[in-house]
């Protein structure tokens, strides 16, 4: 667990979906300074079962997202186990009492952080990758005034219904576990988080990563090594209430469901006034490239650039130094895109 | 379970990987008559969990497969449940103690049924979906005389390793059930096949069928109910061992492995002599185009359709008209093309 990190406390944080945590506590870093005019403030939400380290890859002097340039504020997602979630959230609300949160939750937590904490009234960037491209949609809808640009990859504005299926069979085969105990576990659940390793293994790089054995870049010389190594490595310190948590904020991400809009996703995307730049990677299996390109057709100025290559979802991991420099170029390229007042 | 079949009894049949099954049983039934010349067989194996009755849509008066002018046998893969298989084999083979049976074993046991059991030298077509199509391929290599044509459709010569993954992943959920115990339930683990099932549902149908609820064809109103309805009903009344010793024959299907090919892919493709068409569909996630696209390259005179459209690896299941029809169409193109004395 990491701890080079601040936490606001936000008290009596109640939920979209019913329930109140008292306190929530929003987890995030911050990278490089505030400008005295405070129009140099960047917006990272992290991914699924990742936390601000997670996004570091695309930070740093020799990127785009220069901390001697930008201020990069960094929110960890609830249920990340960094930020609220159910294994350090006190009862009553602890384990499997924890309640449901939205990524509309998410984007309210971080919405106090930016302007009542930390005194921001605009975003010069939202950016964030799979769910942290969920949470980016989200507040390109909700805050169209503070959004002057963003930058989702890997994700989708809304969840698709295939995306549903490969997320409940993640959370079919965790809570298989006997050991799982309907979330009352005192032991963690080993082997059903191994098996949602495996299950997740096939989802998260291409069938031609595999093929061609990309996993030796990554040093893994052999598929059963890279499994364990890779897959079971990243989700086996993991606290499954916390997995499950996520999964459910994951599966319900819906720019739709946003007051106002009436379950209607094109009304939604065509409220956006954010300069917008969509990245899926080409052989995305679960936010695979339609959903970006048929989302952009909806935003105003919504512009794709797809990243090609093999790596799957993972593409936008950071892991391959390639598709890392296309992301980064496309930064460097929307933050130097002026925005003609909106925002 | 189906009692519309013939069983042909092979005495003492020795296993590729060691073991003996005494006696293999092969289960079969044949659509037609053999004409006087013995000109007009076609061999038709099974998929993975499916049986005879799973290949009937393609054999009719109104296909290509017309009974009145073929003699169609198709044969139930090992593991299957009417075939030899964990559940039928009586002790010391039974259930978890059945031997791992090869895609070579099972073209073995069909090369006995079709010759000296039917009298016959030369098939017509060899064809086959999935893991019906791992053994077209494998006849084809095996017995190059015998064959005169082949048309894999939804399957490869070899199981890629993404392919792999995907099957580990749902050995790695089947086998999470505590009521498996390592294969030798008194009930059957339930709770496992559907976890199972959730798993499989990612896979069988591409993004965009869920995306278009195209479910709604096969008579299911809602995404829960067609991952209960279809895909929890497919598989519940499965046997588990059986299960997975159908995965385990698909995971190890591999030409090269072909005694004398000695690991060569190229070499083993480069020796099939049948006039080869090849039907991958478009959006399969398992059995992508790419694998047959690579494999035809190596075929003299190989030739690749890809199926359009959205229905992913179920394409080759018949139960969309429009894939059924462009299936038909090839297989009739196929058998009235000539052999130039080959096969």
């Amino acid at each position: 667990m990491s701890t080079d990190h601040e936490i606001l406390e936000l008290p009596d944080f109640a939920l979209e979906q019913g329930g109140t945590l008292r306190p929530a506590r929003l987890a995030y870093k911050t990278y490089g300074r505030l400008n005295a005019d405070r129009t140099n403030a960047v917006l990272f939400p992290t991914w699924f079962a990742g936390d601000h380290r997670s996004n570091e890859w695309l930070i740093g002097e020799d990127r785009a997202l220069d901390p001697r340039k930008y201020f990069v504020i960094v929110p960890n997602l609830f249920g990340n186990g960094v930020s609220s979630s159910p294994s350090n959230t006190p009862a009553p609300h602890d384990a499997a009492d924890f309640p449901n949160v939205t990524i509309r939750d998410n984007v309210r937590a971080q919405h106090v952080l930016v302007t009542e904490h930390l005194g921001i009234e605009r975003l010069e960037l939202v950016l964030g990758c799979s769910m942290g491209a969920l949470q980016t949609y989200q507040w390109a809808v909700t805050h169209p005034e503070m959004v002057a640009r963003a930058l989702p990859f890997c994700g989708a504005p809304k969840t698709s219904p295939h995306n549903v299926v490969f997320i409940e069979s993640l959370r079919a085969t965790l809570t298989l576990d006997a050991a799982y105990r309907d979330g009352r576990y005192e032991a963690p659940p080993l082997a059903g988080i191994r098996a949602f390793s495996r299950v997740y293994a096939g989802w998260g790089f291409s069938q031609a990563f595999y093929g061609e054995e990309t996993y030796r870049q990554l040093g893994f010389t052999t598929l059963e090594e890279f499994l364990t190594g890779f897959w079971e490595a990243n989700f086996i310190d993991q606290d499954a209430n916390d997995l499950l948590a996520m999964l459910w904020t994951w599966r319900h991400a819906d720019v739709s469901a946003t007051p106002g809009m009436d379950g209607d996703i094109k009304r939604a995307l065509g409220s956006i006034t954010a300069e917008t730049l969509a990245l899926p990677a080409e052989k995305d299996l679960y936010f695979p490239p339609e959903d970006e390109i048929r989302a952009a057709q909806h935003i105003p100025g919504g512009r794709v650039r797809v990243i090609p290559g093999i790596w799957g979802h993972l593409t936008g991991g950071g892991a391959n130094p390639a598709d890392a420099a296309f992301i980064d170029g496309a930064v460097r390229d929307l933050l130097a895109t002026g925005t003609d007042g909106r925002g």
